[in-house]
């Protein structure tokens, strides 16, 4: 299961709610299984989960009819479906039906609640929540259906959701952690096959193809891609282009697909033949600023004391002046989750978190270096998910 | 330039604005050019274009510092950049910068405006817009925004502007047919690629690699992928499992990735072996409703008229009880721009539009047949963007 349900109804408790709405696709996902495809590669499509505190009633998933489909092959754990919208779906005359096509042809026998907020109202009202304090996921609604929901739940008390949702989904359970796992070793295969082809002469855009096919190849979908030369590593989001290796070149990937919609977000060095003396000095403070985080990461940790630490431990090995805004954040459904680790954060370190722990460092008209690892906060400390470990990768030419 | 600023300006005219906001991924790249990486992976991270109608100011691109790389390397037409949040770049000391880490140098050297709105607010009240009336699109915004920019903006009258750009948006320019024009090429190109691998024992999953590895090889971005087999061809969003290739099976393809952020969406059916009589003869009245398209579709042409002709072309052609609810919408930057090709739509097609149109049939328990062709509004009719015509394509078991 994806969603933590402890952890929820743990939130949900400090917070007086009698029930709590998804409604972006992250927090949709995380909290019925369900990838609702519309929702996911469009902004606009409508798709919930209300999910009641304990005895207050039985969680519902709301969806297009477009989309019953997905719901019958996917499965979701969530037993109570709503949907809204006319479709038709016809149906072979004499055909014993399989398992899948069943469902979806009951699915399309349900009532049509002809549009998103109507099922959802619906949906609260069935669970006798109609005086009830709901938190509502206010980033996957339509501009004004907040306040719409409101008009029509009168009697309710309706409050902001998501970052309730965001901060539960900061403790992973083992299928996120399994999930993410995966999705970093995608990612780290990637990259060893978009060094496959670099040689002097390759394009950023080359090593970028590369990278992507070998992504797809092993079941992950392309998601982040920053991938540069020489200069124009230096550039923290920079889009491969025509740009051709050169001899001394640093390659910096800054990277990371989806697997069963988790992400991965790495970074990894290489430089085509022999580096210089700065560019080893300082790569090797970088990556002992992110091996400095697999020592002071641990459950009850400050963030705001791992990002002194990490940046202390970069400054002291060898690059003195490093300055960054954050040394890294939390990853899931969403490329930025709880926590962020920077010098301002309030958020402490939890048992079941996983982080992207990243040092970069850009010079103009140089180049960019950076390592970023992606680990689980374990009990006792940190467990890594990279295969690898950071240092600085030598292609020969 | 993607912009069409003709239509744009008549629309800001009817509409009585001073100016309009574009805060949607979009919309953002519409009007300005510029592709906001974090944007567009992720939802929140902000970035707007205040566009101003003739003769009351400039365009204004609105940035996170951590993007201004982007906007170096882009280099989109709109010269007026405001930038907000602190982000440390270092600068090599003795090195000529190159002309993209030039202007990355000058753009860190803009004032800091802290926050996106504040950003905002100051280019307006730059432009002398504090009075004005201006359109803000919606969708882009965090909740809240919009509120948060009418109380800073008191003496402004600020509408809703989505719809507008989204209006605006249907009508190409010929970089975005050109551009709409190879996404389609993509996409054929990509479904050949997936039946090559097509053969008895193949899986959904073998085919949709096959199919996304060669959209990432022709320099797209994988988006849409449903490819199914057998009786899982007639899901709609149908994802690409295990399944095995069989004699005799359905194979639907309903896909399309993106090519320089510019979407493709179109559908192809192919067959393992012979096509039953039943296969044959609805799948011609389907092709026969996209054909019908082609003859009806032209400026002036009522989208709700050009519905009931290709539905009308199914049923007379062997699919009597043929029902739908659209044969087709447009396509861009979004997978459903305008127009909407249903019964009740009230658009009206005008040259420069690019549609999908499509004649999707499903039934459950045996196959879903489907063919979408993406096709230009000329001003005499139409231009298919497809190589192939569309008929059922056999694959020699």
């Amino acid at each position: 299961m994806l969603t933590n349900v402890e952890r929820l109804h743990e939130l949900m408790a400090q917070a007086e709610l009698d029930a709590i709405i998804a409604t972006s696709p992250e927090n949709v996902t995380y909290t019925s299984g369900f990838w609702a495809m519309s929702q996911w590669i469009r902004r606009g499509p409508q798709a919930y989960v209300l999910w009641p505190a304990p005895s207050r009633g039985d969680s519902c998933l709301i969806v297009s009819s477009s989309a019953l489909d997905l719901v019958a092959d996917q499965n979701p754990w969530v037993r109570n479906i709503r949907r809204y919208e006319h479709f038709v779906v016809d149906r072979a005359p004499d055909t014993i039906l399989n398992n899948v096509d069943q469902r979806q042809a009951m699915l399309h026998q349900l009532p049509d609640d002809a549009d998103p907020l109507n099922a959802l109202c619906t949906a609260i009202r069935g669970n006798g929540l109609d005086r009830a304090r709901i938190a509502v996921d206010e980033f996957g609604l339509l501009p004004g259906y907040f306040e719409a929901l409101q008009a029509r739940l009168s009697a309710c008390t309706l409050v902001r959701g998501f970052d309730l949702l965001r901060r539960c989904r900061a403790l992973k359970t083992g299928e996120e952690i399994a999930r993410l796992r995966r999705a970093a070793e995608i990612a780290e295969n990637s990259i060893a096959a978009a060094l496959r082809v670099a040689r002097a002469g390759a394009s950023e855009i080359d090593l970028a193809r590369a990278f992507h096919e070998q992504t797809v190849r092993e079941g992950g979908f392309p998601v982040l891609g920053c991938i540069g030369f020489g200069p124009r590593s230096a550039m923290v989001n920079v889009q491969p282009s025509g740009r051709k290796l050169q001899s001394n070149d640093v390659i910096r990937f800054d990277v990371g697909g989806r697997y069963q919609h988790y992400r991965a977000d790495i970074a990894r060095i290489a430089v085509l033949g022999e580096p210089s003396k700065k560019l080893s000095t300082y790569y090797h403070a970088l990556h002992t600023g992110v091996r400095c985080a697999y020592d002071v990461v641990r459950p009850g940790a400050a963030a705001s004391d791992i990002f002194l630490a990490v940046v202390n431990a970069v400054r002291s090995d060898g690059l003195p002046h490093y300055q960054r805004s954050h040394v890294g954040h939390g990853i899931g459904l969403d490329g930025y989750d709880v926590p962020a680790l920077g010098p301002s954060s309030k958020d402490i370190v939890e048992e079941g978190m996983v982080l992207c722990v990243e040092t970069p460092y850009y010079e103009l008209g140089l180049w960019g270096l950076q390592v970023e690892d992606m680990l689980v906060v374990r009990h006792d400390g940190v467990e890594s998910l990279m295969s690898t470990d950071g240092g600085l990768i030598a292609v020969t030419e």
